[in-house]
């Protein structure tokens, strides 16, 4: 290692690895070294450009904290978290797709009767969600809880500091008997990501928008099966096929159907004219 | 893009990136998403490993401030400074190798007079450094500048807080008509990097020690050639094999010979015993 070259560098560092804590820690170093440094050799990276990149690296640390989270933000928009969960989330055909958690889930949403609103004393459109909690043989799954998040009709989730209540636009549902769910809610808005960050600078410098598609967070879990992380998506928004963080699924996508009258069966509550969404989530038997 | 898979996630995130800034941005980040995306397919990341990525990246950034560059410090454990160095610095035959900078280079040491020292009020064993810069025929440089600068015997810089003066342990030297020059200092001594952070851990993590041979920095220039930033290393160090950021080369490793007795032509404010050093510096002409 005292010889070393642009030839033997490369296995020179993964030699210098040794198993360590555990045999996987070096399987993961290795293979990033490998590839890292294939990355350097393809584009002859100038110094200025690595500078660039640990100024850019530096700085989403320094952006992070508690209400944001700048590296899982270049990691969302460079497909490295999508990639991610479809590797740990092969599904069965049939199943509802896995999609990016996001940043914005917090634990602790209130457990709400069947019919409640998430979006009490918000402005906004009127939506009713419904559908049901079924396993792959169609079959419902009753007492299933469904932990749901969205923003707003601005597009501000609660802790964005935009004057939305405290835990406003969470809730949590259980289904029925039947595998039933249905809520209501507000209309979301698509909505930009930070972009005042190395992010931003990121996309700017590759003439990418930052935008999402509307979108309903849920989390979606029962005993005995896998829980599903994922989101339903607005049919024609103009972000669909473009969203910044690659969580758009086919499988995902929804009817936001508009009703001008209140529909039988219909929670108290709600008030024409209003959207009207179906879903049923369907979930894998636990690994 | 509505309907993502793991097959065409790639691709798709490729595709995404227009020529917005300049095409060299979208060639970089083409191949970088390209190598990222390989690397977590060859392993399959785990949700709970990405998260421990995410994490060190984040704490990195954060840990980093005008004295300490953790991200700078990542890429140099990982081989990836090195690497930058070498793609950008294919030397000429004889011309002296480039190595790296590290964190610890500061502009505008003074400018002192051949055998000053560098270390004065610093204790230490006294070493005499000595050499001549020449260009790639052998013919001298003259008026060639050698900014130097090197750590204690104890192993510390002086902005590592450690009671050393400011700008102690830094200075700039002229090769003389004959390209020659001569300067006094003190023995250093092999150090550890800073390991209480993620690089910290990620060397336990794969058995590796955090410590650099003892060496003496050099940022060697002259008009009409490319200026080299490198390093003289102790032969003998127990390091020379293994050193922590990959920047010992076969052609920078030199003799402390001990002399028991002031030799001819030493400088003033010697003491014997003391270290003597010789290093000709082979500049190239500059592109």
């Amino acid at each position: 290692m005292r010889n070393l070259s642009e030839a033997n560098l490369t296995q020179t560092v993964i030699d210098s690895m040794k198993e360590g804590q555990d045999a996987r820690t070096k399987e993961i170093l290795t293979s990033l070294v490998r590839h890292l440094h294939a990355f350097i050799r393809e584009v002859r990276l100038t110094k200025e450009e690595w500078l660039t990149g640990i100024e850019l690296l530096t700085a989403a640390g320094q952006l992070s904290d508690a209400n944001r989270q700048e590296v899982i933000l270049l990691s969302d928009t460079l497909g490295i978290t999508a990639l991610k969960d479809f590797v740990n989330h092969g599904h069965a055909p049939g199943a509802t797709e896995y999609t990016i958690l996001g940043p914005f889930y917090r634990d602790g949403a209130a457990e709400m009767p069947a019919g409640a609103s998430i979006a009490e004393g918000i402005p906004g459109e009127p939506v009713l969600v419904s559908g049901r909690v079924l396993d792959g043989e169609g079959q419902p799954i009753a007492g299933a809880l469904l932990d749901v998040w969205q923003a707003s009709g601005e597009g501000f989730y609660d802790v964005q500091g935009q004057g939305l209540p405290d835990m406003g636009l969470r809730g949590r549902f259980r289904s029925d008997a039947e595998g039933a769910f249905h809520f209501r809610t507000i209309r979301p808005s698509s909505y930009p990501i930070p972009f005042d960050g190395p992010v931003g600078q990121m996309l700017i410098a590759t003439a990418r928008h930052p935008y999402r598609p509307a979108h309903i967070h849920f989390i979606v879990s029962a005993e005995g099966f896998e829980p599903v992380t994922t989101e339903l998506y607005a049919e024609g928004d103009p972000y669909l096929e473009s969203d910044a963080v690659f969580g758009v699924r086919d499988s995902l996508v929804v009817k936001f159907e508009r009703r001008e009258e209140i529909e039988d069966g219909a929670p108290d509550g709600l008030s024409a004219p209003y959207y009207h969404v179906t879903y049923d989530f369907v979930l894998e038997p636990e690994e």
